[in-house]
Order: C-alpha cells, then sequence, then structure tokens
C-alpha cells in the first residue's frame, strides 16, 4: 500500500499555477506529503490506503493561510466594539492586557483561536504577540501549522516589564523555537514605527535575519499613523522603514491601507508581503487598502483575520467573501479581485507571504498535505456551476468538514481531533468571568 | 398546561424598545403567540409545555427579517460573477431567465431559498419575481413568513409575455393570494422607474393600494440610472417617483444607493422603508448605500440579501456583520451603525419596512413566535461579553439551532422540518444541469 491517505470523491481546486479544477479527483498521501493529484477514471477505484476520506462530492482544496492574527485576543472578543480607535485601545484592550494576559491565560487563548480556525478550515496561521513561548507550546499541541512572532514594542509588555529586554527577549524565543517543532516556525514582531524606535526596528530585524525568520510589523494602518509619520520624520511609515532598510522578501507588513504610489512601489522593489486585513481596517474605520493596485504593481497580498478584538472572528471564509466584495465597490470595478485571485490571496499567495509557498498552499505533489474538504450537498452552496465562486461568495468556515496538517486529520465530520474543546471553551469561560467582573468594578 | 410551547435556558435578546437583553430567561408560547418573556428565577423552573426547547444557554431572539430578495434566483447562484452589471444581466442572467424560468423551476429555486434561509435563521421574507402564484404555493409548504410580490415591468417577462397584460396579472395574483394563508401577504413589485413607465408605476401603486399592500421597486441602484434618470426626466429616480405619487408608507425602495440629501428628505417625509442590500451593492459595485444620513433622517432602513445571483447566499448574519462594518469604514467613523442598530434593522426595522412591526420583528407578549435560537458554545462563539455584538460581528448562519415560525418550530437542531431538503437539493441540481450544459453549447 503505496498511500498513507487517500481523499477521493471530491472536486479539486488545485489553485495551482493554472488554477487547475478537477472536476472527479482523488489525492494521494504519504508521509504527510501529496504524492498524487489525479481526476478519477470511470472504471477505476482510486488506490486503496490506511486511511480512505470520502468527500462526498464536496470540494477538496488547500487549506486557508491566515497570514495575520493574534491568537490570544480571542480572549476579548467582543469585550468593546463600536468605539473610537483610541478609547478602544486604552480604556479597554491595553488594561485588560495588563490585567490578564499571562502564561496561561495566554494558553487557553490561543487554545481557543485554534479550534476556532482549524474548524473553519485555516491549517496556517502566521501573526504574534507576547509571552508567545507559551503561545507555541498550545499550538503544537493542536496540529496547526503556524509562523509564530515574539511581539517586540518599546513599552512596557506582558511577560517583557523592561523594553530594554525586549529584543534579547525577542532573540531568546526565537533561539528556542527554531527547529523545535515541524509546524512551528518562529518569528519576531515589531507592534509599529510608532511605537518602536529606529534602533529596536534594525535590531529585531537583524535578529530575524541571523536565523532567516520572517520580520512582521504593522505599518500604515490608519490615516493618522501616516500624517503623524510625515510631520515629524518627513517620511510615510513604508518610506521610513524602507530607508532604515528593514523591507525586504522576508519581511510581512500588516495593514498598508494609508500607503501611496512611492510607497506601493518601494514595497514591490524589495519584495515585502503585505497581509491584508479587510474586517479589521473596516471595523475600526481605518480605511481601504488599496489591494488592486498593491497587486498589480506585482506585491504578494495574502489575508489575515487580525485578532478577535476587532473582526469579531478568525473566519478567513468571511474574509474572501469581504475582500473581493470590498475592492470591488471601493474601486466602482464589479471585476476587481475576481474569486480566483481571492482564493489565491488565502493559500498560495499567504505561503508566498510567509515564505512557506515550496511547501503549502497548493494541492501540488511533493507539497504538505495541509488539505480541507468543503461540504457543498448544503441549500447555500447549490447549485454549483463553479467551485472558486463559492468558497469566496457562498460559503462560510462552518461547512468545512475535514482537515488535514501535512497529512494528519486534524479535523473530522466538524470534529477537532487533537485538543479537547469543551475544555477549552469552559477555561476561556472562566477567564472571561473574571475580565467581565474586574471591568464591571471598574466601571461603579 | 396554559403554554403550547416554552423555550428555556437562554439568554433572550428582546430587541423591544429599551433593547431589554434577560441573562437567563424562557419564553411561553400558546397558539404561536409569545405569551410570556421572563428572567428565569433561581428556585423555579419554568412552567412545563406540550413542547419544552431547551437553548443550552445560547441566545434567543427574533427570526431575521430580509426585506430583498429575489427567491427563484437561487438556481442562477454563482452562475456568473465578476462581470460588469450589463454584461452580467444580458449575457447571463436575462437569457437563462428566459429559458429557464417557469412555474416549476421557480417553484425547486423558491424551495431551495426558503431552505437555505430558514436554516440560516431568516422567519420572513420580502421580494418579488416572475410566476409569483408559485412561488407562493412553494413558499406556503416551507412554513416560512413572507411577502411575495408579482414583478411587473413593462417588457416581455417569464410568464407575461404581453406587458400590456402586467397589471392585470399582478391584480388577479394580488386577489388570489389576499387572505389566503396565514403566512403569506401578497404584494407588487415594480422592477424599477427605467423598465416601468409612469402609467405602469402608477397602475401598479393603486393595484398595490386597493388591496393595502406593500409596493415594493428597485431605485437608485447605479450611478447610471441616477444620472440617465435626471438627463431623460430632469430628476432623481426618488424625486421622480414622489412626483407620480409613488412614495408613502406601504412602498418599499429597495437599493437606494445614489440618493442625495433631497431624495433622503423626500423618503422620509412619505415615510418610505428602504431595503439596504450592502453585499449586492458591493459585488456589482454599484455603490455604498448613505444608512447612516437616512438612518439620521428618520427613515426606516431594514436589511435585504438581494437574490443569489448577486450575493451569493442568503445569509442574514453575513449582511449584518457586512452593513456594521461597512457603514464605519465608508464614513470613517468606528462608532457608527453600532451592533444594536444592525440587529433592529435585520428585526424590528425589518417587521416596520413590510407594515409587519405589530406582529414580529421582537420578542414580546402579543407577538407572533417568531423565534431563533443561536447556539453558542462554539469556539468562535467564545467567550461571551455581549450577546449583541456576537449577533452581528461572530456568528454565522450555520449557528442557528432553532427555528420557530408563529410558534411552530421548522428548524429542529439544525434540521428542517416541512421539507424535504435533500429532495430539493436534487431537483435544483437537474435544472441547473440543463442550464450549465444549455450554456456551454452556447459557448461552442
Amino acid at each position: 500500500m503505496y498511500f498513507d491517505t487517500v481523499i477521493r470523491n471530491g472536486t479539486l481546486l488545485t489553485v495551482d499555477e493554472r488554477m487547475s479544477i478537477i472536476e472527479k479527483g482523488w489525492i494521494g498521501i504519504q508521509a504527510g506529503i501529496i504524492r498524487a493529484v489525479e481526476a478519477s477514471l470511470p472504471d477505476m477505484a482510486p488506490p486503496d490506503a490506511r486511511l480512505t476520506i470520502d468527500a462526498a462530492g464536496g470540494i477538496v482544496m488547500p487549506g486557508l493561510v491566515n497570514t495575520h492574527t493574534h491568537l490570544p485576543m480571542s480572549l476579548f472578543r467582543g469585550l468593546a466594539d463600536d468605539l473610537p480607535l483610541m478609547d478602544w485601545l486604552n480604556d479597554h484592550i491595553f488594561p485588560a492586557e495588563a490585567r490578564f494576559i499571562n502564561p496561561d491565560t495566554v494558553r487557553w487563548g490561543s487554545l481557543l483561536a485554534c479550534a476556532e480556525m482549524m474548524l473553519s478550515g485555516t491549517t496556517c496561521c502566521c501573526g504574534g504577540y507576547f509571552h508567545e513561548d507559551a503561545v507555541a507550546r498550545a499550538v503544537a499541541e493542536t496540529g496547526l501549522r503556524a509562523v509564530l512572532a515574539q511581539g517586540v514594542i518599546d513599552f512596557p509588555a506582558p511577560g517583557v516589564q523592561d523594553p530594554s529586554q525586549n529584543i534579547a527577549h525577542a532573540r531568546e524565543y526565537a533561539r528556542r523555537w527554531t527547529g523545535r517543532r515541524p509546524l512551528i516556525s518562529p518569528s519576531i514582531f515589531c507592534h509599529a514605527p510608532y511605537t518602536c524606535g529606529d534602533g529596536t526596528l534594525k535590531a529585531a530585524k537583524a535578529a530575524a535575519d541571523d536565523r532567516g525568520l520572517v520580520f512582521q510589523v504593522h505599518v500604515a494602518e490608519t490615516r493618522f499613523e501616516r500624517e503623524q509619520s510625515i510631520k515629524e520624520k518627513g517620511l510615510s511609515p513604508v518610506a521610513h522603514l524602507d530607508r532604515l532598510g528593514i523591507l525586504d522578501q522576508r519581511t510581512l507588513l500588516a495593514h498598508c491601507v494609508w500607503v501611496d504610489d512611492a510607497d506601493i512601489a518601494a514595497i514591490s522593489r524589495q519584495g515585502c508581503a503585505v497581509a491584508h486585513c479587510p474586517e479589521s481596517n473596516m471595523k475600526l474605520a481605518s480605511g481601504i487598502a488599496p489591494v488592486t493596485r498593491m497587486r498589480s504593481a506585482g506585491v504578494t497580498v495574502s489575508l489575515g483575520t487580525d485578532g478577535c478584538a476587532s473582526n469579531n472572528n478568525l473566519d478567513l471564509f468571511g474574509e474572501m467573501g469581504t475582500a473581493a466584495k470590498l475592492h470591488k465597490v471601493a474601486t466602482g470595478d464589479p471585476t476587481a479581485l475576481n474569486a480566483a485571485s481571492v482564493l489565491k490571496m488565502a493559500t498560495i499567495d499567504g505561503a508566498r507571504a510567509i515564505g512557506l509557498a515550496d511547501c503549502i498552499g497548493s494541492l501540488e505533489t511533493g507539497k504538505q498535505a495541509d488539505i480541507i474538504v468543503v461540504e457543498t450537498r448544503t441549500p447555500h452552496l447549490t447549485p454549483l456551476y463553479h467551485p472558486e465562486s463559492h468558497i469566496v461568495y457562498a460559503a462560510d468556515g462552518a461547512d468545512v468538514r475535514h482537515v488535514l496538517v501535512a497529512g494528519s486529520p486534524v479535523v473530522r465530520d466538524r470534529h477537532l481531533l487533537t485538543i479537547d474543546v469543551g475544555e477549552v471553551i469552559d477555561r476561556v469561560n472562566d477567564i472571561a468571568r473574571d475580565i467581565r467582573s474586574s471591568l464591571n468594578g471598574d466601571a461603579k
């Protein structure tokens, strides 16, 4: 028996170079690697395997790649909405973080976020936060693939009370997690050019470069940030990072809402990728990133959900639908950002953005078997003319039936196999009870 | 035993005047009417009833009201996306309608749309199409509450080949369905001021008025429509309808994307309601309706999905999240259209828009028991600080567990009780196979 696992009886949305769709096909997996992507022949059953997954006529596609999130912020989901950004941060998020973020709460929040992502078809995420060692240990339990960054900021932060230690802390985290687990890649995340000085930005980038890691930074998220940067430094946030030598192919820029043509040219020239977070940018009224212009300039634009406190879920299906529709109305062009483009942003372009395009992001032989099966025999996915249209415009995370990461089933029939979801929910509810009573106490 | 049905053990999101939330409560229903909305007492179980529904800690709220859709267009879901409006209509939708819309296909498409809506928490819909007699018969089978309009247009249409008969046809439909079924209200729908002459608009409105019915019309959907109206008639589309005397409290205006302050003042003065369809307007790149300005002017703005061919699903949860986020980014104000406002738009304001605010749209004694139970013990709805935030920003249609219309359970544990969903899916797939092969044939 050559294959460990065969997925049969599905429509294969490969997201390969030609966006091939195989209407009735099967996939063979051996030792975590895709070894066959084949059309079913009328008179020949797919080969036997130790495990056969029946896609039941559904859509089989690469797992989604969420390139910007903050896992433990699931603890603050819906804690405070519909507020101006600074009130939201200063009156709600920062106080809650200062009081309730510790290695234990971070662990439960990360497990919750992973459960949500895996159950909605995300097989790889990229992001950063504080106490990242505890985050990485939690994520490793879940079987999710992840690029996980220690956060760096020039203020006292959870786990790094003395900002002068932030680079050393990040270096130590990166050392500890390099090569430790096959699915976890360490990374370093500078919060933003307005919260990190030039020295910090350069040192953090150098620390990432020393190990060939992805360097992440929020940039040009709000109009205020752009205007302040121009006023104080005479440069846009992107131009400022460019001058510092921070921009290159291993730098991932989150947001890039307020970028002009010169910024886009710099991003393109240096080969940076952008993590576009449409729902977070809309909910915080930050603005609409010029995604179609960035893509036209050759920039790899991927999709992220951002943290749960500003979204308020981690469902990349919703993010795909929103992205496709938002950029049509923003440009006045109904042909902008078609379904196939958005599907690529959520898969292969996401993989490219985090340096994993050789490993994941499409159903091709030789790649890691990060695969999801979407059930389509439901009213809202009937009839089915074009599978990529359904994925982007009609499906949501709850339609994901099976999920494999590196060939291992992590979700079967909508049940998460790797961790006890009920226990995670109970523990997060305990933490939330404390947060709620503490904040209610403040209000008195 | 006083109650037929009791729903217990839920967080009650009443959407009453004060937006009361009862953290642990129960609802008593008798003969289809809500007779009790009560907080649970620690030492007293809710009363017995013939049927007790355990909300299991979830959110109990009024069913959603979708005020603009075209049910049979579910047959064309995803048939053609990412196209300019006129190509989409002329090359895909109109030819498919001309060839494949008949009483039989309309029946199966309507059943499919109802199944989708009920399974995603919609308990009442309003819309119109052609062969509406077949639509109404299909909807009546499903147990959904609906305002269903015969379409009127000054061109040959499915079922009304001779446009001179369009008013007579609509009148006859309205006569046949007045008082016929308690959950179905007939209505008349003029397609648009650019496809219906002044005489048709006035005659259709008069036909609706004769029976006190809701009159519906698409208006000011695109910039082109507005500019053409001003050029040809010297009036905006809304001003044109106002001059014809079409605007009053029983007129429901779909879209209103391209309306200026004078239009908004007219809509407000005449007491019309607006059906806002954010996802359809985004996907077709029509524009962003000035919802916050219309609401400030006192206009009742409700939510609609539009038909499946331009959305591509009928999930009002998605529409709520999109509306809340879209108008924040459109106005640059993160406090715009907060969760409570959007929740009202999808419930009580929807009821108001179609003249049913005395009957449905909130959990209040004396109202019809159109109620949904949303499961919250899931990763993406954990933790729960504010139920209205979860409903608008984090939940989706798949979280709806139970649905009652007029006190009758129509969805239990996510299973539709009233029609055979498998049969509907099979029949729609048969119809779609014909559509696909016919269109493929054209392409050769």
